[in-house]
């Protein structure tokens, strides 16, 4: 178990722009204001989007369009530093106008309307390095 | 997009009404408490639900009544001001029997168990208007 | 309605062990760290797992056991105090390859990957009690 204690940085809402991408504008906004690390939740709805199921055994990411129009009813993730830059890691469960659910680890998501809670942590940044035995980049120090 | 910096204010764990509405609950605790702005999440079990979807092109909610038991295994959202009043927005997917889910967003949840995580947000708080583009109500400043 | 305001502490980030058990690594994160009320959230994925629904007429959990390998779309929980231990109660949304979704109360979790974000709350800790109503152990003070 890696243990970071971080200090408490700034609290925002953000309300996201309609016709961009969910993961772009985190990215957007980790990179204009500054935010190394970080955890957020989303609710809102996209207009479409894709998502992606990690392979265990083979170590590759199979992606997956989810065309219709859906309600983002669950999106966690984080903000932590990959490659010398802020990196956003985000899970996503939508749902079609029956209710039914789809989810999986988020590649795109075009907004339709999306709220954003994002708290910052200070210190040390959070690094993301590959790791051999997932073959993810997964939290190092 | 619109950014939003908020002061950090009460932290509140709470145990929420059997047998009622789990949207009515967090608005009085809104109302109560005078919390103007703020983020939340929420565990537990519902009685019954009504859950919605809103359509992108007519602009107007379908409501879809979830009338089994179920486990409330993701609840995310938030708290904001609506024509002068606290107003709270949730997202949430339940479970049945089976593990099989339904999400979309919270109109009504008669609560058998809740417990609730809200993290109040000071400063200016969040005000809703009505977006024309997308029929919302979404943050305006 | 049963209100506790909490006094904010640590803001952790961890990265759990491959191969070990969710619920048992945040329980050993909260012995470890003397945390004795907090509320976080998980994203990763999982080996396999174990999920339960509540029978709200029976009072009795029925286990679900997930044997595929699954992305842990959504964990919400928190900790707090039963039986003088700090204890985790935590629901979760898995997805499978297809993105089709599963949720439920968390019993096991075989994390691949997970990533915890976890907010201590300090001051008189929230403990549960059995609750006749419901037959669980809910927040009674």
């Amino acid at each position: 178990m890696l243990v970071r204690e971080l200090k408490r940085g700034r609290s925002l809402l953000v309300r996201l722009d309609h016709g961009a991408d969910l993961v772009n504008q985190i990215s957007e906004l980790a990179v204009d204001e500054s935010i190394h690390t970080g955890a957020f939740s989303v609710l809102g709805a996209l207009i479409q989007a894709e998502i992606a199921f990690y392979d265990q055994e083979s170590h590759e990411y199979s992606a997956l369009l989810v065309e219709e129009n859906a309600e983002l009813v669950s999106c966690t993730g984080n903000v932590s530093i990959r490659e010398g830059k802020p990196f956003v890691h985000a899970h996503v469960v939508l749902a079609d106008s029956d209710g039914k659910t789809t989810g999986g680890h988020l590649l795109h998501g075009k907004i339709f309307a999306a709220e954003l809670h994002l708290i910052e942590l200070l210190g040390e940044p959070m690094v993301r390095e590959i790791d051999q035995t997932t073959g993810l980049y997964l939290w190092s120090g």
